[in-house]
């Protein structure tokens, strides 16, 4: 074992920018030259990495700047955490918070509202350590729905309650809220959690709606249904937010937050509550040589049915991480089998995967952690941010299909690489 | 492509009971002695197979009639739909209504109440030939939650909604109530969910609870954790019911109906509502030589932690059926690294998996279905039933760990082979 207290954080990445890509093929492909930024800091007793991101959807450039701020200061908390010895899973919940109390992410404030004109929320959370999860679906009147979940998960590693019964990992609905408030999470009035963007877009909607209803009037169900089917889903309503961190231990933890679809019916859950399809996270083990993270974003039906988060996990065990993403995107989403049915297959994620490694240095033996971290799309943009404990700020980025691509159909993959050093004594 | 007309069906099958198992290892085989039971009778144009459960946990002697009763209605119920040329997936529908709605099982009406002293259901179904999946979760004041999940299943196949809102394939709590009853199923009072006897035991419960809370009154909390988890958690309240059917285009479904635990908290969602960890359905394709059908029963976050329904569905594409199942109960459940801190995995699956075969006979060729189909559990028992559309009546059977040996740690697997056969024009 490495003391925490021989670590230094050692970043070497860079992406290229968006608007430097010249693909020649729907798939982009986009990998990282690596370029080395902060090598001469010196050896700190703490580090991890953090990368999150604030939804795969339409991230207009008016909106840009807010997204980017958003993602640096949640990549900000979770290195705080992690600067005061925090594991994993607490600083990627500490993440999820940032990104929930932004009123321009669809997750905690300023969340999507539902047919009712209510905001009913989902998030999850895992911890690649104890393998725990904890998950709240269609939870109301909680500002912050991931802490929720991640008292689940602290409460289930405690062990049974009384009379042997099993503590849950998924609460939903009015439970879900009660078990928070009883558990000494203040609740939020829902009024104080939508704001004016929202209010104003689920107006809008309603009227769309109504307008879509009227014409179809006179049509039999199916024609109706298909040609409604053409009217666009604003993938701007697909902002769900998470994060994926790895502390200095080598322990990894996800997590994922959303209101979910705009104009959803009440008690609708979508993949931000189900285990294996919002988030996963499952540090390395004898029969995975690398730890993984993954947090998801899109179309919550087509993020379950192919268990996105999971199989992206499973994938990260391949020698080469970025053609197993491209693989796993391609084959396991845009081609599954589970979605032959759709013409747009819409979701991101973001994807950590880490092992150990060792570099002798000419005085000591440099002894860490070799952190690949990775993004996929195949919505128009997707808007992630990552920080190493020892950079001084966040690297944000809005990553977009090519011009000329069809979202649903072609995919962006980008991606970098980290090392978190330390010295072994 | 083989007319439906031609079929006839052929059974092959017959289980060791348990009282003739002398198994010398904590690992209980009693793989089938194959006996032809009805291979004379004369084809027919309609045909099929069904597996149903009545829950892993403990069946008491004194009950065991009662739940044999309802498998054999179960499976009637079932056969009852192919021979009326249903497919797979409203077969599997018909026999969770019929387990539902028996008072003995903890589905639908007789479910345990939670700790509020309110009945809510979870229940789920997925469909091999369209990969499509409908669930509820935390529903109250329906009597078969199953049919829900059911309609908002085939609702999904129908394509979006107006204004291109995706249709949802899980709904929970007061949403999926309302959303039920305006899709035409009718509410029920949840006073006439709750039996007799479900109402006593909530009051044993809450006596057991409270008396649990008092004992462990001066005690810290993680003392108090360990000290209660001794407790037995009533594995007799584990009985959530599944079915499993193949129709005889080869097309496979599954589905699973849960009260879930006894005085769970208000909100809690098992297994049952959750993707790959209740039920999973997969017919044959490219990639998988066989379709594949399995439902499950037993601890609802065991159940969901380690994916079984999922896990065991993907183990059955290995050559040799019983032992891939064995493998996966053993290592992807009782050693699950998912569950390393828990003392006893307590669960059971029910599988089917089938696939083509061809026969020459002397005067025509008979092509046909092989369906292998087996139960596994950890639980000290498990009452299942089984039926071909050719059987003039099911087969029931209640499973048991061998004495000696620790539920939760060992294992009991059985099975039989069923021939579905049709004669090539």
């Amino acid at each position: 074992m490495i003391g925490l207290s021989s670590y230094a954080g050692v970043m070497e990445s860079l992406m290229n920018s968006a608007e430097e890509q010249q693909p020649s093929s729907p798939l982009t492909n986009s990998w990282s030259k690596i370029q080395e930024s902060s090598k001469n800091q010196k050896p700190k007793g703490v580090g991890g990495f953090v990368l999150v991101h604030a939804g795969a959807g339409y991230h207009s450039e008016s909106k840009a700047k807010e997204y980017k701020h958003v993602c640096k200061r949640a990549c900000q908390r979770a290195v705080d955490q992690l600067k005061a010895g925090a594991l994993a899973v607490e600083a990627v919940a500490a993440a999820l918070v940032e990104l929930e109390d932004s009123p321009f992410t669809n997750a905690g404030m300023g969340s999507n509202l539902n047919l009712s004109g209510e905001i009913e929320c989902d998030a999850s959370i895992m911890d690649g350590k104890s393998l725990h999860f904890g998950a709240v679906g269609a939870i109301s009147g909680i500002k912050n729905p991931v802490l929720v979940a991640n008292r689940l998960l602290s409460e289930a590693q405690k062990g049974k309650l009384s009379a042997g019964r099993i503590p849950p990992c998924f609460l939903v609905g009015r439970g879900a809220h009660d078990w928070a408030v009883s558990h000494g999470i203040p609740p939020c009035p829902s009024e104080k959690m939508a704001t004016k963007f929202s209010l104003s877009a689920y107006k809008r909607n309603k009227r769309k709606m109504e307008l879509a209803e009227k014409m179809d009037t006179g049509h039999n169900q199916t024609k109706k249904r298909r040609q409604s089917s053409e009217n666009e889903n604003g993938s701007g309503c697909l902002d769900t937010v998470g994060a994926v961190v790895v502390d200095l231990e080598g322990n990894v933890a996800a997590a994922v937050s959303s209101g979910g679809l705009a104009m959803k019916h009440p008690g609708r859950v979508g993949q931000a509550a189900h285990y294996g399809c919002g988030c996963w996270a499952e540090n390395a083990c004898n029969m995975n040589p690398y730890s993984t993270a993954v947090s998801t974003s899109g179309c919550g039906e087509h993020l379950i049915r192919t268990m996105l988060a999971r199989e992206c996990s499973a994938a990260m065990q391949s020698e080469d991480a970025h053609q197993a993403l491209l693989e796993a995107m391609q084959n396991k989403f845009i081609s599954s089998p589970f979605l032959t049915s759709e013409d747009r297959v819409l979701g991101g994620v973001i994807v950590l995967r880490c092992c150990r490694c060792v570099e002798p240095q000419p005085s000591q033996n440099i002894q860490g952690i070799l952190v690949e971290f990775l993004w996929s799309h195949t919505t128009e943009s997707m808007c992630v941010g990552y920080m190493s404990a020892q950079d001084s700020k966040a690297k944000t980025h809005i990553s977009r299909l090519p011009p000329g691509t069809v979202p649903g159909q072609s995919l962006a993959i980008e991606g970098g690489v980290c090392r978190l050093m330390g010295v072994v004594d």
